[in-house]
C-alpha cells in the first residue's frame, strides 16, 4: 500500500495560493482570512475524505476517521496550518496534509483500523501574531489556562479570543481531556542536518532544551566627540568579550547552540555611546544536564564581568524549554516504519519547537522529520523535494498503522 | 567691566521654559512651534537691546549693534537657539544669550566699539529634525546650497522650507557672502575634561575630525534550534573579532575616539541568526594624518576578514569630515582674554561638530568652552554651574573687545 505522492502535492500547492506570495512562499498567519480560507479547504477536503470534523474552544481542528472497536483511543496526526508572515509552503501545512493523505490511501484500500485515526490543525503554532507560539497545543496540554490564550493581543490589540470568533473558529468542544494512543507529527527538519548526510528521513528522538535570557548592559549616554575612551562607559565595548566568550561555550559544550537574533542599543544615534545594550541571547542543548552547565558558566560570565569605568550587565533569564524525550514506543514504531518503508533514515534530535513538545506531555508522541532544501524555513525559499514529501508520507502511513492496526 | 551673571542667567532660565521637560530638560527641535517662540523672545529681548534685526533665507538671525565706523567688518559671536528631542538648557542657546548678555554690558557701560557687533543664531544646528546638521552654517559657508537646504525632510516629509515658512522665519536676505573681522562661539563643552581637570574655560584650538561608516556584514537567516554552529553563517559571530580590534586601534592612536551608536540587526528575531549587521562606526581624531592611519588599518581589518563559513564584510565609508583648526588670532584673542579676566583655563580640542566648524571656512573663527556637569549634553540632566557660565562670558566679552575696539 503506497501513498499518493502526486495527489498530495497538488493539496500543498494548492492550499500554498491562500496567502501565496510573488516569491513563492506563504503569508496565512494566524486567525487572519487567510488562515479561515485555509482552514475551509481543509474541512472541505477531509469531508470529501468522509471525516467527521470537530472544533474545539481554542480553534483546534480534529477530523476523525472512525475505527473498527469506537471504545479505543484514537492514534493523532497532525501539525498545523498557520504560517510566518513570510513563510514557506511546507512548515506545518506538510504535517497536517500528509495525514490527510494517510487517511486517503486507506480509504481508497478499504482497510479499516481497530482504532480510530484523527488529524489535527492546531491554532497558533507559529505565533507570529500572538505570543507565545503553539498556544493551541499548549492550552490542551494545559500548559496554558484558555483565559490566558484568549486575552493575548496582537499589535494592533486585538485579542486572540476575538479574532477566532472573527475568522468563525470558536468552537464549543472543551479544548483538552482527549485521550489518544499515540500522536505523530510530520513536519520539515528546518535545519541542514538531513540533507547535507543524505538522508530521507529523521526519526526524531526529542527536541532540545532551550534558554532564552536578555543580556543587559547599562554604560552612560554620552556624545561621540568630547569624550575620551578611557571616561566612557561604553556596553558595546563592554559586551564584547562577554559574547566572545559565549561563542567559545558553544565549542566546550558540543551540540550546543548559541543565537544572538538583535542588540538593541539606546538611544541607537551614531554619534552617541549608547547608554543601555540589551542583547537577546538563546542557548540550546538536547540534554537537561548540559544545558544547566551552560546555564552556570554563562551566568558566570556574566557575574564575574568587571568593567573599570562602571559598565554592569546583567544576564536576565527570560523563558526555559526543558529538553523532550519523545516516546520510547512512538519512536520505536518510527523506526520500524522506516525499515519497512526502505529509506535512509538517522535518529535526530529536534532544534526547534512544535506543537508535539507540549502534545508529550499528555500523549504518547513523536516526530518524523523530512529533508528540507539548504535547511531553510521561515522563509518564502522554503523548499522540499518531492520525493522526500513523499517518502515520509510513506512513513506517517507506516507508523499510524504500526499504532492502529 | 563685569558682565551681569544673574541677568544673563534669568534669560537662560526663561527660555528654558519654552519646549521646557518635566526631568527640567528643553525639547525646542528646529523649525517647530517651540522653536519660533524661542526665537521671537530672543527677537524681542535683542530689540529692548536697540540692536537691529536681519533674517536670511535659511532662518538665521542677525542682531546688529552699530559700531562707530560702519565700514568695518563687524565682530561676530553666537551659536544656535534649536535643541534636542531631549536636550539640555545650554546646548547652543547659552553662546547666543552669552553675546547679548555682552552687548547689554556694553550698552550699560556706554561702551561703542570701532567695528560692529552681531549676534547669529544659525538654524538647525542639531538635525535632530532635518539632516544633515549644522545646515543654516553650512549654506551661509557654501558648504550645501539653499536648494538643497530647503528640499531636507523630516520624518513626516515636510520639507525644511516648508517648515521655515510656517514659522514664519524664511527671510530674505541672502544667505552667506556677509564678511566679518572675526567670529567666537561660546559654549558647553560637552564633554568630561574641564571638569575633571577643575579649569573654568577651554579655549579651543579646532576640531577633530570624523570619519563615519557602515559596517555590514551579510551572513544567512536561520532558525536557532536546527542548524549546528559549524553550518551557520552567523554575522554577529564574526562582527566580534572585527570589533575588538576596532577598539584596540583607540589604544594604539592616543587621543583617537571610536563610537558605535548602534548594531542593527535583521531580521531582529530572538530565535533567528541574523542575515544582515549593520554596525554604525564613528572615528575621531584631531591630526588628520593619524585620522588617515586610522582609517587605512580600519579598513585593512575588515578586508583581511575571512570567515570560515562565509559571512562577508565590507567597511563603508558614508561622512568625512576633516579636522579644524581654528583661525590663530581667534584663539589669541581668547587666551588674552582668559588672561585679562583671571581665570583658570587649558587649550582643548572640541570632539564635537559645531557651527563654527562651517563658519571656519569663510569668517575668522574660533569657540569658547565652559565645563558641564558630568561631561553631559544632548540630555535633558545636561547642566553648568552658575559661576562658569559668567566667567565663559566674561570671556566672550574680553576677546569681543580685543576684536572690535
Amino acid at each position: 500500500m503506497r501513498i499518493n505522492a502526486e495527489r498530495l502535492w497538488e493539496k500543498l500547492m494548492q492550499i500554498a495560493q491562500i496567502g501565496g506570495t510573488p516569491k513563492g512562499g506563504v503569508c496565512r498567519v494566524t486567525l487572519t482570512e487567510e488562515d479561515r480560507l485555509g482552514r475551509d479547504l481543509f474541512i472541505k477536503w477531509c469531508k470529501e475524505a468522509h471525516l467527521s470534523i470537530e472544533i474545539d474552544q481554542m480553534g483546534n481542528i480534529f477530523a476523525k476517521r472512525a475505527g473498527k472497536n469506537p471504545d479505543l483511543p484514537a492514534v493523532l496526526a497532525g501539525s498545523h496550518l498557520d504560517s510566518q508572515p513570510t513563510g514557506g509552503k511546507f512548515d506545518g501545512v506538510y504535517g497536517v496534509l500528509a495525514a490527510l493523505e494517510v487517511i486517503e490511501t486507506l480509504n481508497e484500500n478499504h482497510i479499516q483500523t481497530q482504532h480510530p485515526i484523527e488529524i489535527v490543525s492546531w491554532t497558533n503554532e507559529e505565533g507570529a501574531r500572538f505570543a507565545p507560539a503553539m498556544i493551541g497545543s499548549g492550552v490542551f496540554a494545559n500548559q496554558f489556562s484558555l483565559e490566558y490564550a484568549y486575552a493575548r493581543t496582537d499589535r494592533t490589540g486585538e485579542t486572540l479570543g476575538n479574532a477566532l470568533e472573527k475568522i468563525g473558529y470558536k468552537g464549543t468542544i472543551p479544548c483538552g481531556n482527549r485521550s489518544y494512543k499515540a500522536a505523530f507529527e510530520l513536519h520539515i527538519e528546518q535545519g541542514p542536518i538531513l540533507e547535507a548526510e543524505n538522508k530521507s528521513v529523521g526519526i526524531v528522538t526529542g527536541v532540545q532544551g532551550i534558554r532564552w535570557y536578555d543580556l543587559v548592559l547599562n554604560g552612560k549616554e554620552t556624545h561621540a566627540g568630547p569624550t575620551p575612551m578611557s571616561y566612557r562607559k561604553d556596553p558595546v565595548k563592554a559586551v564584547l568579550p562577554i559574547l566572545t566568550r559565549f561563542y567559545e561555550l558553544t565549542e566546550i559544550f558540543a551540540d550546543s547552540k548559541l543565537t544572538i537574533g538583535f542588540l538593541d542599543a539606546k538611544p541607537a544615534i551614531r554619534n552617541t555611546v549608547p547608554s543601555q545594550l540589551t542583547v537577546s541571547v538563546d542557548f540550546r542543548h538536547p540534554d537537561e544536564q548540559i544545558l544547566t552547565a551552560i546555564h552556570q558558566q554563562a551566568t558566570q560570565i556574566v557575574e564575574s564581568f568587571s568593567d573599570k569605568n562602571g559598565v554592569t550587565a546583567q544576564l536576565l533569564p527570560i523563558w526555559y524549554s526543558p529538553p523532550v524525550i519523545f516516546d520510547e514506543k512512538c519512536v520505536q514504531a518510527v523506526s520500524e516504519a522506516v525499515q519497512k518503508t526502505g529509506v535512509s533514515a538517522r535518529k535526530i534530535g529536534s532544534g526547534a519547537g512544535h506543537d508535539s513538545v507540549y502534545l508529550s506531555k499528555v500523549v504518547p508522541t513523536s516526530m518524523i522529520f523530512i529533508p528540507c532544501k539548504d535547511g531553510l524555513s521561515h522563509n518564502e525559499a522554503e523548499s522540499a523535494e518531492k520525493i522526500d514529501v513523499a517518502n515520509g508520507t510513506q512513513v506517517l502511513l507506516e507508523a499510524i498503522l504500526k499504532m492502529a492496526l
